[in-house]
């Protein structure tokens, strides 16, 4: 066939091979474990949704990038590019069936049609939690102490939570007549870390007074340069001084922070002034966390308040609070700072084919290593030794078997635990001549 | 707002609630610890890929089907419609980063815009599995092996996988000089169940003669009007026999025939001529799976070996033998039977709020679960105790916990272990004043 077709991937999309993949489904199974111990419970949503659902309430930018068609039935429709608006549409939906508080977890890909580059793809995992319907303080420290616990069971400890107010700021904001400029305001001090203070503050003087944005930036520094966890209620303290004193904000920040001392988790945590999270739909607390080992890549997982999720929907008004982990972000910053070791496959042992083996006596001792809870796999076919050793590196497989030349299944079936094998260890390529039973051993002692 | 937009999904989607979504996960957890113990390894390909690679070799059916369209840049794009063109091109495209045989698992979403009826979906989960690059009887019968497994697993033991081969059934066609006509033959015969004896006659005597219709129709029928596992062989020489004598195809059933003797899977598996697996590529071996209990959702596993998957994007030949798992059918199936024990939340302990209580004791509480590995989540808030009985409710948590009035915080930091609390007992609404120590106990006791 003369015509072929050239296999590639679309600009922007990946394949995942299976080392790749493994890693990134441990992750996954290690984050669900976390939400499901600590109370969420997941949904599933569609990947595609009609355009008026997704789109309506995104600016123009979103639109651009959005994979948006007519279907076959002239529906306008378009693939969903976050987990947070197919959110707000299903608890509508379903408001009846579900019950509140309503701690729910999703993880799943979405599409965005942007701009490939590095670290940026076109489609990617999104895993979200939420907690739905309550407006109290325990709910907002749930969410806190769901980060620290599942960045902990992936291996990561040293980090920091960087919580804050958009209420306090707001407030702050309006004790400086510049409630209207608010959105203006948090564009640019969303650009701090890019930008630096003396552009922040010539972009600030520019839409206010030289004196607020003054005291927009000192409101922002907070009480020292260096962020430390043990500042965070004189942080508090101070932000509600320049804001105009305690109100029902202040009071939250000092409740969600009762309760992380109560749990010992206040070392994850820091009064971080300076997070907004830019122009999103937040309304109370706000928060980016930081690998300190690696803060150049970003916030790992963000999230805040919000008082309104399904205003477009419905006119009952549904708060909440959640957060969204960067998987893809997340993985690449594991595998830089050496913390996942990549497994490329679960089989424990192969079996090795040669010509005058019985195929039916390699897989009565997969068979037997099955009982033991030990993974075998057979290499179905007597190739040439070079092949069958390739597989087991390929595969990672750490114990390799070799039948006798004179065995017979007729022995096996006598005694499986005394049946003599080559037991290959591949990380020395030693060999030893060992009852099946004490190969088990060796094998489980090799796994722990 | 008075301008609210409906919130729906697509005709033909579906949202999953959160014990419908634990239930899915759950099944799949099962499957995906099955094909990893059996050295299957995943991996993952795109939800979106060109049209031209896609859509090259499938008939006008599959086009009207899929979800097509230009995207931003104008490529021609379209949502994958099954996971086997996505491994072909897959394998096509890292042929030098994979190694044979590649025994593979994926599971993912597809998408057919097919006309919504009872449990046909436009986005649906798919579950393969193949081992590409051997040609050995070894592979064959190691995917029997796994289905097999993965049912059990699944708490179905009450089945039979339907094997037959489509090269003996050749060649028989070809004795009665219809190979030309095979596809025509095989559109037939896979109707058998649907339409009877008597219509199939009538259609096979239409395109040959009634001699030729009647042998088809004693071909497929075997040796006995009710298939029986211990009929295997018998059924493979009759079938020899009217084929025109041993060959490699006969020889190569005997070996994977032997290999399930040898694991002991025999009374899972029939000789089933009429097995054909209608249109598909295959050549070899193929097979369906059908429920005992439940015969006429039809099979909830097939497959079968073809032996070039990757002949659109490349020269060489890989050959493989795979199935596909129909979770959603086996998922219906599964509940049909009563085998699964739908689960609304993974929580074992809610700890009830009232007025009095002090949130920082209830948390601490969690912790001192968190560390026995019993699941606590606490009520954020003091609402009525009919909202926090409906909650506990419909999470199916079995336990929950009151505070006594008089006890502090200071109390539990002392001795947690000897900490008194009111534990309710939520399926007979039974309460008992106990130490969290003995709840400890009663609660995982529970688990068991």
């Amino acid at each position: 066939m003369s015509d072929l077709i050239q296999p590639k991937v679309l600009k922007g999309f990946r394949d995942f091979l299976p080392a790749d993949e493994i890693e990134r489904a441990l992750l996954m199974e290690r984050l669900v474990k976390v939400f499901r111990d600590y109370g969420f419970v997941p949904i599933d949503t569609p990947a595609l949704e009609y355009s008026e659902i997704l789109l309506r309430k995104s600016g123009g930018e979103t639109e651009k990038q959005v994979f948006r068609f007519s279907d076959n039935g002239g529906r306008d429709v378009a693939m969903r590019f976050d987990l947070t608006v197919p959110l707000a549409r299903f608890v509508a939906e379903h408001k009846s069936e579900i019950y509140f508080p309503f701690k729910r977890y999703h993880l799943g890909k979405v599409w965005r049609g942007e701009k490939p580059q590095a670290g940026r793809y076109r489609e990617f995992l999104q895993c979200d939690f939420d907690t739905l319907g309550s407006d109290s303080a325990a709910v907002d420290f749930e969410i806190l102490r769901l980060i620290k616990k599942a960045l902990n069971e992936l291996g990561v400890s040293n980090f920091k939570i960087h919580v804050s107010h958009r209420g306090i700021f707001n407030r702050f904001l309006k004790s400086l007549n510049l409630s209207e400029d608010s959105e203006e305001v948090l564009r640019i001090v969303d650009k701090l870390a890019k930008i630096g203070e003396d552009e922040v503050l010539k972009l600030l003087t520019d839409i206010s007074s030289e004196e607020s944005a003054k005291k927009i930036l000192a409101y922002i520094s907070g009480v020292s340069k260096e962020l430390k966890s043990e500042d965070f209620e004189k942080t508090l303290s101070h932000l509600e001084n320049l804001a105009g004193g305690p109100d029902e904000d202040t009071k939250r920040m000092r409740d969600i922070y009762a309760l992380v001392k109560a749990v010992g988790i206040e070392d994850s945590i820091v009064f971080d002034p300076s997070i907004t999270r830019g122009l999103d739909y937040y309304t109370g607390v706000v928060f980016e966390t930081f690998l300190n080992d690696l803060p150049s890549i970003g916030s790992v997982c963000s999230g805040g308040r919000y008082d309104n999720l399904t205003a477009l929907y419905m006119k009952e008004c549904i708060t909440g609070v959640g957060a969204s982990i960067g998987l893809d972000r997340l993985l690449a910053a594991l595998e830089l700072l050496g913390h996942q070791k990549t497994k490329a496959s679960f089989t424990d042992l192969l079996i090795f084919s040669l010509p005058e083996d019985d195929l039916v006596l390699s897989y009565k001792i997969v068979n037997f290593f099955e009982a033991e809870k030990i993974n075998a796999e057979v290499y179905p076919e007597p190739k040439k030794m070079n092949h069958q050793y390739t597989y087991a590196e390929k595969k990672d497989i750490r114990w390799g078997l070799f039948l006798d030349k004179d065995s017979c299944v007729e022995e096996f079936d006598k005694a499986p635990q005394r049946f003599k094998i080559k037991l290959k260890d591949m990380t020395n390529r030693t060999e030893d001549e060992t009852p099946l039973s004490e190969a088990v051993k060796k094998i489980r002692a090799s796994k722990n």
